[in-house]
Parts: C-alpha cells; structure tokens; sequence
C-alpha cells in the first residue's frame, strides 16, 4: 500500500490518498482545539494514543456488528481505512448532562439520564456546528430517512458497547462524538475515531476527568489523562 | 364571569384569574418584542387585531378536531380561556426556509421544504430558548412520551388547517410557533395564540411580508400589514 498525497488536513488528523482508491491512510496529530478551534495547543502523545485507542475500540465495534472504516493500523499514528464521504452530521449521544448539553439547557454536570439521549449537528465550522433535528436534516437535504435510522441504531448499539468496556476498566462514559461515512458502495460505516477527544470519560471512583475536558478547561495533567486512559483499555482488553 | 388579580404579564398579553379556578381572562396588548426581548415597541391596534384573530382562528381548529383553551370573545382585546399550565415548549413548524432556520443553518429563505419541520425549543428567555430534540425534552423532564406524540400530532394538523386556510387568502404560511398547555384535569389543548406576532406570513403574489418580521426588521409599514392580514381573513372566514 502506497501512501500518496494528502487529501485532507483536520484539525486532530491527515488523511492521505493510496494506490488503491477505495482506501485511505489516516495519520494522528499531536494537535488539539477547542471551542470550534479559537483555542489550540498540543497534546504530546496524543495521536499515538488515539489512533491505538481508536483501532481497539473499532474492533469491539466490529465484533459487536457495527461495520467501521477499520482497516489496518500501518504505524504508531497511522492507520489504513476505507474511503468514506464522511455524513456531515456530527452525533452525540449522550448518558449524563456535561459540557454544551449543561451550557445550553442551564442544568448541573452529572445529571444521569434515564436513557441515552440522541443528537445531531450539523458538521460546519462557520456555524458553530449547530444543533438540528431529523426533520431539519431532511429539509436541507443533507441525509435521508433510511441513513437516519442507520445512524441511530449504530450509535446506540456503539453506546451500550463503549459504556460497558469503560466501565469494566472503571470509567464512567458520560457523552461522545461519532462520525459515519459512507464507502464507495454507499454503505454507511462508523468513521473518524473514538478516544479521550471525541469522548467525556469520568474515573467512576473519583469523578476525575480523563478526556480532552483537561485542556479545554485548562485542568493540567491532560497528557497523563491520556495516557492513564490507554493503560486502563490496555489493561482490560481481551 | 369576574375579572380578578392578574396572574401573568408576557411580552403581549397578561392573563388574570377569574372566579371560576378552571378559567382566565387573557388580554392582549399592543406591546411587540424581538430578540429575546432586546428589541421592544408598540404596534397600534395589534392587541385587538391578535385577540380577534387568534379567536376566529381557535375555532378553526376546533372545528378540524384540534382542542384549544378557547372559551368565549369578551371583548375587543379579552378573551375568556381555559385554564392551563404551559408546556415549556416553543413548537415551531416550518414550511419554508426564514428566520432563524435560514440564519443558524446558512441557507437563504424562501426554501421550500418537501415536508414541513416540526421543532421544539425550550420556553426559558435567560437560555435565549434554545432547540432542543425529543430526546432532550425527556432528559430533562419536561415532558413524557405521550405528551410529544400528542403535540406532534395536533402541530402538524395546525399546519394543515392554517396553510390552507391562509392559501385562500391568498397569503402563504411559512412558519409559525405554537404553544400547548395542560387544563386541570391534564388534557393537552393548543394554547397562546396565533396572529402576525406567531405566524410568517408572505403576500403570495408579491412576497411582502405580512407579519412581525416588518417589525423585528425596521421594515416599516408595521400597522398596515397586521391590518391586511386580518381584513383578508374576516372577507374569506366563511
């Protein structure tokens, strides 16, 4: 597998052409933002630990019946996956009141909700990635119904895998972030990554924040969060 | 019926009990706010334009088998009404792209939708009612299941009633906001009202705005336009 010229540059990862054209190589950035990237700094490690992070997690997705863009992990940062057009709805679910869902309702961090709650936004920068319904996402014509229903059902099966391994290494999964994509056949598969960036992950014992929470809120220890977080999934992963 | 202590001032209307506990009096004002607030100033006539409107309106619904918490005109600005707690829930149904849709989303108005949308924000000026999902509705306790169906249900018959109705007239509805409210014994019926104030209403032939974006934008001609809006509906309310 050839690695060819970058096609892409977000804002935690590159992406990168191949010789084959339904493959791409996804290559994980020290980077790190915050609030819709006005603030921006480094998390030494990082990538390191979020693209083996992420590879462990699509596994259990994989195995669990969620299709992913999981290919091949090639190097410490980089990873083969099958080449998406990413949906540009971000989805949150949601199993206890934290950050903008706190913010925005004006209710306390850490209110367990009685089921997982479901969102979309739309994945746009200039917006400020607004919140929007189904119906919304239907009338700017972005998805359609039968993706929809995909979507949800994968993110919910996604939720009761992740809440149940975190908390098997004793961490609660408070909210995360998943993005889907659909392969050149048009399948809709699990893309992006799953790790301390894109998931609120709580010490269960403690309340200790082991997520990008850290630097977003200039907490300190953000690296040794990352880094106790992966020993932990090390440590508890069959 | 005895008019008592008042019990509510809103933005354009203020509501007061009556000797009857199951029953208020509300009482429209020319009062007018925009933004949450930030913009305020009066519209001559609109309280008794909005009352009568709002009424003959009611009875429309009525009619169609929607409940209302309309009982009974008292006079030109007072209307006797059921009794409700409101459901916090601004319900907002969009059959054309304007407002806050086109500004938060980035398209343009004057998009018309395949279907309409059907949105909930919560009632609560200090957050700025802010969107929120079903999901986030029953995280937070607002609401049941049940209740959302039911609305839902009643939200899109409104639509129905109302486009068609306004289509006579020559005049084309765009979107409105509906509020619903729970009587003593917890029945769900459509309450607040429905006029320029709560409806985007476009002269079908000219696209003139006929509504309160004339005064939310400085556009002028305020007065007028509420005028013409109900002197179309008392010549085609059979």
């Amino acid at each position: 597998m050839e690695k060819l010229a970058q096609i892409y540059e977000g804002k935690a990862k590159k992406v990168y052409a191949t010789d084959d054209d339904t493959l791409c190589i996804v290559d994980y950035k020290d980077d790190a933002t915050a609030f819709n990237g006005e603030k921006k700094g480094t998390i030494v490690g990082k990538g390191v630990i979020n693209n083996q992070m992420t590879n462990r997690l699509m596994a259990k997705m994989e195995a669990a019946g969620i299709p992913t863009h999981f290919v091949k992990e090639l190097s410490e940062r980089e990873t083969l996956v099958k080449k998406v057009t990413i949906v540009p709805l971000e989805v949150i679910i949601r199993n206890i009141s934290a950050g903008s869902f706190a913010k925005r309702y004006g209710v306390n961090e850490g209110i367990v909700f009685s089921a997982p709650t479901f969102e979309f936004s739309y994945k746009n920068d200039d917006l400020g990635d607004p919140l929007l319904n189904d119906e919304h996402a239907l009338a700017l014509g972005i998805t359609n119904e039968a993706e929809i229903a995909q979507i949800r059902k994968y993110a919910y099966a996604v939720n009761d895998v992740l809440k149940a391994f975190w908390s098997s290494c004793g961490v609660t999964l408070v909210d995360f972030k998943l993005e889907f994509g659909k392969t050149t056949d048009g399948t809709i598969v699990l893309a992006d990554e799953i790790s301390p960036d894109t998931c609120r992950l709580w010490d269960t014992a403690t309340g200790e924040k082991l997520d990008k929470d850290r630097f977003r809120r200039d907490m300190g220890g953000v690296e040794d969060a990352y880094s106790e977080i992966m020993r932990r999934l090390v440590e508890h992963d069959a």
